[in-house]
């Protein structure tokens, strides 16, 4: 598959690319929003595509061009305000799903949050953040894309052990950022995780069996 | 009609609220934030709720109790940070959505802003805002309840003349917060702007036959 990744220059993202560059399935392009962020994916030999999530749908949809999938892993970060949290997570994300359903784009995977669903859980520091993605998740699942929507819990930089839990809900708990990259790369092509919402954290079980149980 | 008016402290809110006091058909409920804006309503003899658009969605369900529609003319207003917009015009607006959804209210209309749908006229400073707002609607439109979405122009204080412009698109155009409050009036019953999203701004046409014609 060709995979536009949304928000390459993540920490997700970043790993999430390398997987698949190294797969000999699949071949990443990385949509970066800045072209210092370039030379970083062409030492990896991977294809950039500069465009910005404030940008239009049809420049979106324009970087789309010739892709099998979409993976979705943008966000402003706890660095900006909640106007970018508008801006980007939530209609960023918004314009990146209608982009997919007009270029026919069908696999879309979204990275989400832990308790997404779940407004009675939601911390008052970080609701607003919540708002957003609790909305960009139910605006791809009206879509009538083939979505997957994965919520990891608390993420780390820890090195990935390959090893997970997987549910509709779980407890909070950690996840390297790895394995989150590592689940999406596993969540591709495997029909248990289609049109799923799943939350994930560190466990037991290995991520091909544990989507599978999905 | 027995009408939840959410926002009803607000100068859209208020003047429509008084509308509904003096019509011999429509019996107001004021949804309001806090008890110090009981009084005010007190003294036109309107019933009130004190329910925040921050609780849930059982205590929002909870105010509509016995309503056959509800009108959300709520906002964060210009002098909070665009967190409160994710909270109030976007997940206020959703949750009210909910809870009119849960309670079988049908009726649902919204006082949204001109040009919303249209994010190539969506300026830098106001872009957050009209993000919400543009999501708010589209949820509601998903939802389906018998809704009607209104998209004023610029708003002022002056007063209402009773005489509009309404088609799917206008052109950018003030209207006084007095003449919304009558197109939410005339809205309420009238079967031509079910399931109907317009712009309004200030012109030639009596309100009624305005809506007529949509």
């Amino acid at each position: 598959m060709k995979v536009l990744v949304v928000g390459a220059n993540g920490q997700i993202g970043r790993h999430f690319v390398k997987l698949l560059a190294d797969s000999p399935e699949h071949t990443p392009i990385a949509m970066i929003r800045v072209e210092e962020q370039i030379s970083y994916f062409n030492s990896l030999n991977v294809e950039t595509v500069v465009t910005s999530l404030e940008g239009t749908v049809e420049e979106i949809a324009a970087a789309m061009d010739g892709c099998d999938a979409v993976v979705f892993t943008a966000g402003s970060g706890g660095g900006t305000g909640a106007d970018k949290t508008l801006l980007i997570d939530l209609d960023g994300a918004a314009k990146t799903i209608e982009a997919a359903s007009q270029t026919g784009t069908d696999r879309f995977l979204m990275v989400s949050a832990i308790h997404a669903d779940r407004r009675d859980m939601w911390g008052d520091d970080i609701a607003p953040y919540y708002v957003a993605k609790h909305h960009a998740d139910n605006i791809l699942r009206a879509s009538g894309l083939t979505y997957t929507i994965i919520r990891p819990g608390l993420l780390t930089n820890d090195p990935g052990t390959g090893r997970i839990k997987a549910t509709e809900y779980v407890d909070a708990g950690p996840i390297p950022r790895e394995d989150v990259a590592k689940v999406l790369l596993h969540s591709l092509n495997n029909l248990h995780v289609f049109n799923k919402t799943f939350e994930i954290i560190s466990g037991d079980d290995e991520i091909e069996e544990a989507l599978n149980r999905l």
